[in-house]
């Protein structure tokens, strides 16, 4: 097909995830990057958007401008990112989405309740649709994981183990550390390790074992003096029908990189995978010897070959698994269909709802919230 | 020097951990075995015996009359094993204590709260010993990072986290599996899960990290229909100074034997470890490349070439560990001089009073008990 | 800066590795593909051009029209990649330098020597660049690897060892797999295991450790019945200065899929690798703990942050790899410099006589082939 | 069974392996050290024959008196354990077997194979048992390889490596490091690398795939100024039938300890071993996903339960794989009958013949040498 326009809001000199989500919209040649609002700087948007190859008529200084001025044009954007600090997704998304355009934003959704709240409402009365970049979910691995629990391989669900560990907080960071000053801020981040990676472990336990939380109790904690949010996060879960869950987050956890992991216990065998090696999921059958399953490889299922691009043996990594998440929001905007593994809406509200229950919880005690 | 003279309550056909005593103890040539009560059914101790070598006239059905015999020969035991059901722990402690004989008693020391304040009082009396086998506590790099954390490599510590995971009891045993039987039996156990291996993982955690636990909240969980005693337990522990504490002990997480794991994180580095590959310590300096520290190898430190005994690269395992912990007994009992890395009254007592909190805590809603 | 403008000849229905380099040209959008003829089948050919949105007066089922008619619009391709089997590489790559056009080429280079000393002359001649696309020299890990070596962390080297260990010709391939079917035909490659992944072990021992062969030894074998060329290589290096190489190629060895591994011995220390997790260099000097060098961690080289797009943790793969030569590719064609660290004209040479020499060798007895 | 009574020749103060088969021989109960000749010194000989508890009348300076005195008393020993450099193994092993007495010994047989020779003909003449340590065969995984390979597990059998990589020997050793000395004085040791850490690889190779040797080329490299043994060897085996074994021995590969591994390639599937980790094996199937085998554990086959002391998960490791070895020789003492994993007097016959062959085959250029 012919690549989607995509424009991108925040993203310019100096930022992370922006060049992460350029990469990813690329790499499948489903969209090409048009237009942006790479910066509330006016200097520094253009600037972004000149070396990003933007023409000049198509850089915008200022997010509401940007989705009428697209939504007017008959060459219009199909679809933004959005790659600001969190608590500028909401109004952002919502005025895309108020013009009918399709909307990739990053996690979490929102950095408070209230804004998911707004948000869903917003997605809701649109046309466009509303992607959830929750991109773990798409390394292969982990989608034959889902397949493999929703096929009843491991039998009932007992147990899920999601941690999240980073070092990179583990002191105060320097004063110019642009990706540690936004998130270290509560009114912009919404939530410290809870929000920043304790939602991309809670997303992926769900996302893998299918199961919905009922209720939870949260301790998280900050380990360096004068730092006001959380950076590490213990929460447990209690899903409907029994299972438990345990999240741990943490961004003191030195000789961590992004060791995010994940297991998966049930009645008759269980998965286990970790992140920074993601192309092998293993398997444990109750009385046989753990198999190792490859991405590509001889027990890959259908639904890790449908993602993977290359045979096994070769690793892909982030960015494939990112890349993927951008080409299934081309096929869902495209076919006006939507796939079984997407991320949206009702995921990203329940993210935040999880972060708001984890504070609740944590400021009573690590009282138990009910969810439902 | 000369083999101490060992003596053994429990332990005969059938059972598994008496071998593992009896071969700890032979290991470093440091004792000779010469006496038993293997079974409380006379005909079966007398077989136990037999086939051990053992003299007809050492070889006891009763551990009351063995204490008081080998107390009044000339030539009697030094020590005595204990390797039965823990709720005999107690009693049999202290029958050869109140007659002057040294314990090497296996864990966890007793199965109620009373019995436990009970022994502690008898040993406190006795000129004899009293040694706990927590057995993890003999491996090399358990030392060296006991060391490592005491002299301050890793700064103050933030968190500790030991898991004891399992998989053996993963559905309801066969009924004539003994190692299943008493341990699935409260009466005999005094505990599941939290009893048989979440008290290793307890001692290990505040063993290297030095610890003291001021309070905790546990959840003791049941996964297996019918099943009376816990399977899974998850406990946090609040330490004394501020550092947290997180066990996860469970015997029905398929996929795992023994895989009991310990790290430690502090303000400057941690150390990570793991018994299945116990050979191996990680050590993880902020803003440096981890380093795999190995038994006998170059960063090995004087507290781990104390417990080695052969060349880097050729594996020690877990005989070798328990063997270090009857070596040093026998030190103790022959210098009459502690060393400083032995498991004694007052941790067997720490670790009674841990599983009696949890049992406590769980079954009121995870509330948090303190123990100070 | 602008993307250059690519062709492409080879890589249409069907194919692997076309798709690999058209991913590997827009990952970091240096490259917009524009023109090819991406079969020797005119029906292919255009059907494939059309799925790739390539206009249809662009799309081509001749090589050497292609070459003439891009040399001669003033929108020509910047640059051709050559991804058809071996034995067209050395034509159709003469074909686009003789027209001025740069060559980004698969490997190996050619499929005999006389093809190779034919293409270098003709390298030489043209204004156009030529490109080895040996992509595992890529990875931000041997980059580091390479510096490290260059800057004498290692000291003098002793020993080099690369294997490249696959499993998927272990049978006799079915009769319709287009991937094995050109491979074992020597007429089309050229050669078997040496000449499809041999040489990508060659090249990476040589391009880390800076050290040049003077002569070699091998034996080739093939172990399945009815096979004509080897699938399974075993070659010793005699480098210039005293070291020694080996090499281990097998397409037969069941359980690796890409194991491709490299150590490199020096007298002071030690570097290992493998494909399969590529994020990761080992590092170990004498008397030290080894240590666990990380893309993008505490211990990563300015050379490995040169070619590094993400942080520490999130694994960059094999496209990323890939990428990355496609990116230098650009900078050279764009800049009229040279970076160190190109494949190019020379490095082919020195491939395809590697594979000459070990089939010389091999065929009379794994003599000693004097490559100076 | 009662223990045997045991004698020891060399392994006094100082002396590595000797202490390792003391422990050996007590970890199972199968032999009481009541004898030895533990230095050619007198006085040497006697403080370690006190420090070890030996009685004073049982301790000879001279292993001919011992021989003689032993066989003269009516409790004289059953077994000799011959830990000596290697130029010695012969002449005291058939001054035992002459005696009647039967002996273990540690690895190579003997540094010349006119003395393996004569040997040879002592051991077939003598009622007395000969044992060689080659102490990793007795490992479970070992003999669960073992097993399946001769079960047809993995097909026919086509390449087999075995590599051992250490890197003490790395420089020249301090003039007092006396396991270093006699090794690198070929008339003591017969040979470097090669005798040492070779011999076991091939050992090894050949005791799991159950090949026979035909024919073999070897290159022996000396790394190190002045060294006048080999402390690098690489050696290529054609074995009866077709297959090919490729052994790797090093003592200068920096970051390798004992560095033991084992991989053997079939028709149907592979196995591959590290002694540094030795309680997994991991079994690929063609078209499957790898199997973990762990000792003890769900797929441990009969041949690994039969030498396996504790539960999975819990690590067997060096001393204990040793262990196995006397413990076997017990039962064959006693009972009169050959177990089949025995490593006897032709398999060492056998290394020595290796390694006279890979000395002639390297002197000469790497030229092949016929085995039968």
């Amino acid at each position: 097909m012919a690549p989607l326009k995509l424009g991108m809001v925040g993203g310019g000199q100096g930022a992370f995830i922006g060049g992460v989500h350029r990469m990813a919209a690329r790499l499948d040649g489903c969209f090409d990057l048009v237009a942006g609002a790479f910066s509330s700087d006016a200097a520094r948007a253009h600037a972004s958007a000149a070396e990003l190859g933007i023409d000049a008529d198509r850089s915008y200084a200022d997010f509401s401008e940007m989705a009428q001025a697209e939504a007017a044009r008959a060459d219009g954007i199909d679809a933004v990112s959005i790659v600001t600090p969190n608590h500028l997704h909401g109004p952002i998304a919502e005025a895309f989405l108020t013009q009918g355009i399709s909307v990739i934003c990053d996690k979490p959704m929102t950095a408070t309740l209230e804004q998911a709240e707004s948000l869903t409402a917003a997605a809701e009365a649109s046309k466009g649709h509303f992607f959830l970049t929750h991109n773990y979910t798409g390394y292969p691995m982990i989608r034959q994981a889902r397949q493999m629990v929703a096929d009843g391989a491991l039998g009932a669900i007992r147990i899920v183990e999601a941690d999240y560990l980073q070092d990179w907080l583990s002191h105060a960071p320097d004063a110019d550390n642009k990706q540690a000053k936004w998130r270290l801020d509560a009114a912009q981040s919404g939530g410290g390790a809870i929000g920043d990676i304790g939602t991309h472990a809670y997303n992926l336990a769900c996302f893998v074992s299918g199961l919905r939380t009922s209720s939870l109790s949260a301790t998280l904690t900050s380990h360096v003096a004068g730092r006001l949010v959380d950076d590490d996060a213990r929460i447990t879960l209690q899903f409907d029908g029994g299972a438990r869950g345990h999240i741990w987050a943490s961004q003191v956890a030195i000789g961590n990189e992004n060791n995010l992991t994940l297991a998966v216990y049930g009645e008759k065998g269980s998965l286990r995978w970790a992140q920074e090696n993601p192309n092998v999921l293993w398997f444990a059958k109750l009385g046989q010897a753990p198999q190792m399953i490859t991405r590509g490889g001889a027990a890959a299922s259908l639904a890790a070959a449908a993602v993977t691009r290359i045979p096994a043996g070769h690793p892909e990594g982030y960015l494939e698994a990112f890349a993927t998440l951008y080409r299934e929001a081309a096929e869902v905007i495209t076919n006006q269909g939507k796939s079984g593994a997407i991320i949206g809406i009702e995921d990203g509200l329940d993210g935040v709802r999880f972060v708001d229950a984890c504070q609740r919880s944590s400021r009573d005690g690590a009282s138990w919230i009910d969810l439902r």
